[in-house]
């Protein structure tokens, strides 16, 4: 199989130890199901994956398990996001957002079913292999739990005073980081080498969706755009114009590809980032990220 | 330390990994402070210790972990149930709800991190103990997660057709189960014999509310009443009458306590389970709940 099979494959598996019993609450299960699939890009699956490979991938089922919680907490947080409290968002990868197809209970209990589907994933998946299951455990409640992780990053904007640099390192870099450790611990590496390129991606990342919020329609992005001046949110593009906006970008991407440890896997997982590049930036504004 | 001692002092614990950072969100720092202490009564940790010590209790590091999980998880839904979306409850224990307080959106991250923390605090409590640690992150997910936990039972408030016993079992059972559970495995007993005693407290503990909900002032209860009938949810006293609600609760208060395996913390449970049945009837009503 190759990665996005190995990932399509490990989030059914997660999602159907829930749904073959057949007296789900029929509406959560199906509203799970819409937050998971069709997916997104699986960036955050797909790195934890090729880093697992980089590190000689000896087992595939602690691996499988680690990159399928990880996308799990993604789809979690997008859930949440788009809540009419929060980004308001009705559509989410040209599809209805959990909220505007389920409504806003569902959604929320969508968000919480698929946070704790993610550690049951890894409790699951990692059984036999205690160490890395306690590892993975931690990697995944600090990429998403305060104070550092995702929910934190959520919990910044709404502050009066936010250190932007802290504020988008929890929201959008913790995940990243996240994605990269566990590859590493799943097989039985050592994660520090690898750290930097998570923190680089997620930065990269966090510019590239503050760059298409401003550039992109709604149709190509298949979400609103224009939401962090809506919603009075700090973002690159004004912050530093949108060709210093793209610099950045690039110079991250530029980065986040340095930052790749010595090793077999060097070569895959630079054309992955560079793929990932050219997939995050419009393509009228890719000669800068080429 | 007695059982009150050791659970506030474990949620505290618990809730210190974020704090001493000094970099926590600070409104998501205070509102899962808001959203655990100070506590109800803490019936799900106390029963999960009671039983730990029924089975010998030879690792208070785990149980302490295990008890603390439960109630996070407690904490996490109440926080949710609480929101507009769903009960739209403005007090909570005698205080405004995390979201009268600290907003919609500082409410739902505070449940999703109270979930994330329940889980980290079992895979740190229990570290030094692969086996029981896996045990209980099982128990953890499936008495709050679908189909079974806590999540799936508010998620059947959003259907159309409903198995009241389902349903009940899930929002409320489930984590009775789970306490009863987690307190066997903590001491590396087996939970089997423990469950019937998790299930019909569970339900005993729904008709109370139920019936409290009818016959209760807010003030007594510190939240909102008659919130079944505003809702159009289920209640048993609507269904049954309130002499009949009643006396189903004495059963039940009765079948929980015949339900505690023969140990040596037997009397202690028993005794448990009395002051609880006390307290969770308003006075007036107690005579047959005695």
């Amino acid at each position: 199989m190759n990665a996005t099979q190995r990932i399509e494959q490990a989030l059914a598996n997660a999602l159907e130890c829930w749904e073959t019993n057949g007296i789900d609450p029929p509406r959560l299960a199906a509203a799970m199901r819409h937050a998971v699939f069709p997916g997104g890009a699986r960036i955050r699956p797909r790195l934890c994956l090729a880093i697992a490979a980089a590190s000689g991938d000896p087992d595939p089922d602690v691996t499988d398990a680690a990159a399928a919680a990880i996308e799990l907490m993604h789809c979690a947080s997008l859930v949440h996001d788009d809540l009419p409290c929060f980004d308001n968002a009705r559509t989410r990868r040209g599809l209805p957002s959990v909220h505007t197809a389920f409504g806003e209970r569902i959604a929320v209990l969508t968000g919480d079913a698929l946070i704790v589907l993610a550690f049951e994933t890894i409790a699951k998946g990692a059984a036999h292999q205690p160490e890395r299951m306690l590892a993975l455990l931690l990697t995944l409640s600090r990429g998403v739990g305060a104070p550092h992780g995702i929910v934190a990053g959520q919990a910044w904007e709404c502050e009066p005073n936010v250190d932007l640099r802290v504020y988008q390192r929890a929201k959008t870099g913790s995940l990243f980081v996240a994605a990269v450790t566990a590859g590493a611990q799943a097989a039985g590496g050592n994660p520090i080498p690898w750290q930097a390129l998570g923190e680089r991606l997620g930065e990269a990342y966090q510019v590239a969706d503050d760059i298409r919020d401003v550039v992109a329609t709604a149709e190509a992005l298949g979400k609103p755009v224009h939401r962090d001046e809506e919603l009075g949110r700090p973002n690159a593009v004004d912050q530093l114009g949108l060709d210093a906006a793209l610099e950045r970008f690039d110079s991250l991407v530029a980065k986040a590809s340095a930052a790749i440890p010595r090793c077999a896997g060097a070569p895959m997982l630079r054309q992955l980032i560079r793929a990932e590049a050219q997939r995050l930036i419009p393509e009228e504004f890719q000669r800068r990220a080429a």
